[in-house]
């Protein structure tokens, strides 16, 4: 397969028709539900692919098909999310070590790094997913890039409000030579800061080409004072499973 | 001299008596402000030693000594300061470059690399004099250290206020082969915990041995999820001014 994949299910799909996204998201997410086993503290990640996955987790609670689970949500949203599907909840304070964490991804590229946040809630999945034995990382094939920025969309970084110009002209002068634009990210109704879970503000990197070393990077925007954290997950997912037309394939750290 | 400072002005304290700490901080800041000149862009720093120097600052703009200085504080408690000193006053994102900042400092080891934030203000502190042309750091001699963590003092460190426990007790995991001891800072009277300018939490880090190579200390705990920043200051201070009973001392990077 492309990027190295390895075919999972390929026949799983049967119907002939076209699969919309949202479907593909979840064929990936109930294939990483398959991973929960009873008796498992579950990092319950956040966006409209892991969402599938917190339901279906829901489910097989009802069902009595699991037991025994204790979930720790990414976000303000998924712990709502979870609470709903009657799935029993705590936080990292209590369950310092999470066995399994399921979670989707902006982009996934071959080395299984990723680019998260888009959603907004990078801080607390990165503090949550580091801390877990095994993170699986759910996406439809749309996610897959040759290099993390490539999708020439967002990559976020989360930063403190106190002069978050600075920051931001900080950030854009850090990959100028990536041709990299830095925008503060804003409620498209209201035009006012979109604000974090932890209160800070989003400051969207877009770069032209290649950044470069990303474990570089990385180390660089978190040198920046005024930086909370930013959305490159490097080395931290155990498995991706990417869903598309052809079926679902699996790749193992 | 010891740690290498050079002999400033010795005969500048002629009083046999012997001064306070607070005279010594005094000293310091106000042989800081020489180095301010008119239409200058200055950080003006939060805390015992540096509060001097920003009222010296205000003095002279008073007397008509200095003029067109615009001040950047580095924390709330400082832009009340300032303004009552009538401080013309702005921020980074007007002025991304400041000429020259003034402020104490906690430790300060041989090579001038500082520990800061005892007060709490270490993140604006720290966006602001790294931006600075020149840092002048200004300290009483009860200040210098061998090694940085060796005056037993605390050295703090901002995180999230999302599970922070768990942010402790990571940290306190980097350094357990120097004898760490990670405290949530609470204000003493109410027991609550302590809240930045950026309503963040600080966790204080003691250490029984020396913490081996900053560089790395820093970026160690930089990569860890839900650190906002530490309170070493390395690299940063271009001059360093320290009060004694023996004068002032001058050391320029």
């Amino acid at each position: 397969m492309e990027n190295g994949f390895l075919l999972g299910s390929p026949n799983s799909i049967s119907s002939p028709r076209v699969l919309t996204q949202d479907e593909l998201k979840k064929i990936a997410a109930y294939k990483a539900v398959e991973y929960v086993e009873s008796g498992m503290v579950i990092g319950l990640g956040t966006g409209s692919t892991a969402k599938h996955a917190v339901n279906r987790i829901g489910e097989l609670l009802q069902q009595g098909k699991l037991t025994g689970i204790i979930g720790i949500p990414t976000s303000k949203m998924t712990h709502e999310q979870a609470v709903s599907c009657g799935i029993p909840l705590s936080d990292l304070d209590s369950y310092p070590v999470i066995d399994l964490a399921i979670d989707g991804a902006d982009e996934v590229d071959p080395f299984m790094n990723l680019v998260k946040g888009r959603g907004g809630s990078l801080l607390r999945e990165k503090m949550i997913e580091s801390a877990c034995k095994k993170f699986i990382c759910i996406v439809d094939e749309t996610k897959m890039v040759k290099h993390l920025g490539g999708s020439g969309l967002a990559m976020p970084v989360e930063v403190v409000p106190f002069c978050w110009k600075f920051s931001a002209q900080r950030l854009r002068n850090l990959f100028q030579d990536s041709g990299c634009v830095a925008k503060l990210r804003v409620y498209p109704e209201s035009g006012e800061p979109f604000v974090t879970d932890n209160e800070n503000y989003i400051i969207d990197l877009y770069f032209q080409k290649d950044i470069g070393d990303l474990d570089v990077a990385s180390d660089t925007i978190l040198r920046l004072p005024g930086v909370v954290e930013h959305g490159m997950f490097l080395n931290m997912a155990t498995t991706v499973i990417v869903a598309s037309e052809l079926g679902i394939t699996v790749k193992n750290k």
